[in-house]
């Protein structure tokens, strides 16, 4: 039994947005390690034998701890051989994954990390909206609003003055706050975007500014995480009317899956 | 004869880094245009009928203009019925994907987006360096140093003065200038990786710091693209040692695929 430890990205949500490699990966598992963003159709692909172990969260409280999942992953493939931890979205990005590689190294675990389709930018494009377009974004910023203090994050002061496409995570709470920091730059009439539940048959997106977005979406959406964009390439969204506020079901969505 | 057109993300360079419904697309097209970034073993998964047509860019000369692959990419939905456009990497992320899927809309045809695993995340990851990792980095910004005008853009004088991970891609040929904007802000030793070739049999990999990376790179590297990566989360590499520069193989990343 030769212990080895495989990081999957299992993208975004929908089942097929796992790579070829990743699949390959849970085929030969002996016991998967999985958690809540991850859909549960990939578990079906790993063989009869293998173990199943959730460790994600649940009703917003992590079942396990950090450590706990980094003991627990170094002892499954010691125990069972080809041990792969399935993660929603790409696990270096917001996913911890580089925490437990580097805690399986440590052990003298070898690794593999297999990449996944990242929500932060996959979600956006699946509305159509590309992070990066000719004429109308040269870059894009990824941050996420929490952070450990709790306070808004100084590059999110920095963020506004950039001309970025800027996409946060975590922080559809304080997405007032976080528009106010826009507006206070001049840029009240920025296009802006925010998505729940990407990619999944409940997806919900609303477009806007900067100044008319905050207001909806407070009233529509549900207590889950979602995606903030902000940038002039949302207008490129199809159902983008010169900064009109207008909403979107998951019909184009749908259409382009 | 239904036209559809559906742009497929090839990921980074190996074939196995393509979605599942990516290859799905593949397999059911009529016609592929594809160009020379995205790997010739994909070209294999596709139909025996389905025509296959080259419109990249050879010894650094587009074979085809944007407009003419626009304009060939709808007729070629119309002739054969199912066009596949496969580009290398994610096709929203400096790929021009958005003008030819907003072309092929405009000429009422159909249009299908299958994200792709970026290059400009996964490449960093297949080295072990996340994007973002507690403790290391909270968020990542994605640049271009090659602006339409030619000269640097406005956001990479910015960059410096964030804590985000910050990733530049078509910046090789400038890395000694985009160094000297990092020394500036005082980060003269800050973690620094340049990849060549990510997650191709020939990748090359070099880490170091802002003040000694841009010379050694220099005299090593070839004539293609790169990704510059510059950021504490470099620090991460299993190869790293106390901002020491050191040449990496190719042997971590073949290790971890």
């Amino acid at each position: 039994m030769t212990p080895h430890i495989t990081l999957v990205g299992a993208g975004p949500g929908d089942p097929d947005l796992i790579t070829r490699k990743g699949l390959k990966a849970l085929q030969s598992a002996d016991v998967v390690l999985y958690d809540a963003l991850s859909s549960d159709e990939l578990l079906d692909e790993t063989p009869a034998h293998c173990q199943r172990i959730f460790v994600g969260k649940r009703a917003g409280c992590h079942y396990k701890k950090q450590e706990e999942i980094n003991a627990l992953l170094v002892a499954s493939a010691y125990e069972y051989g080809h041990a792969v931890r399935l993660k929603g979205g790409d696990p270096f990005v917001f996913g911890r994954g580089q925490e437990e590689i580097a805690y399986a190294r440590e052990q003298g675990v070898p690794t593999t990390v297999v990449p996944g389709i990242s929500s932060c930018i996959s979600l956006p494009e699946l509305q159509g909206v590309a992070p990066t377009s000719r004429g109308y974004a040269d870059s894009f910023w990824v941050l996420t609003a929490h952070t450990r203090s709790g306070g808004l994050s100084k590059d999110l002061l920095l963020a506004p003055r950039t001309d970025a496409t800027v996409i946060i995570l975590m922080g559809l709470g304080r997405l007032d706050q976080i528009c106010a920091l826009w507006d206070a730059e001049g840029k009240g009439d920025l296009p802006a975007m925010v998505i729940q539940n990407g990619s999944r048959p409940d997806e919900r997106c609303w477009l806007g500014t900067v100044n008319d977005i905050a207001g909806r979406v407070a009233a529509e959406r549900d207590k889950g995480p979602g995606i903030i964009v902000l940038g002039k390439t949302v207008s490129q969204h199809p159902n983008f009317r010169n900064g009109a506020l207008e909403a979107v079901t998951n019909e184009l969505s749908i259409s382009v899956r």
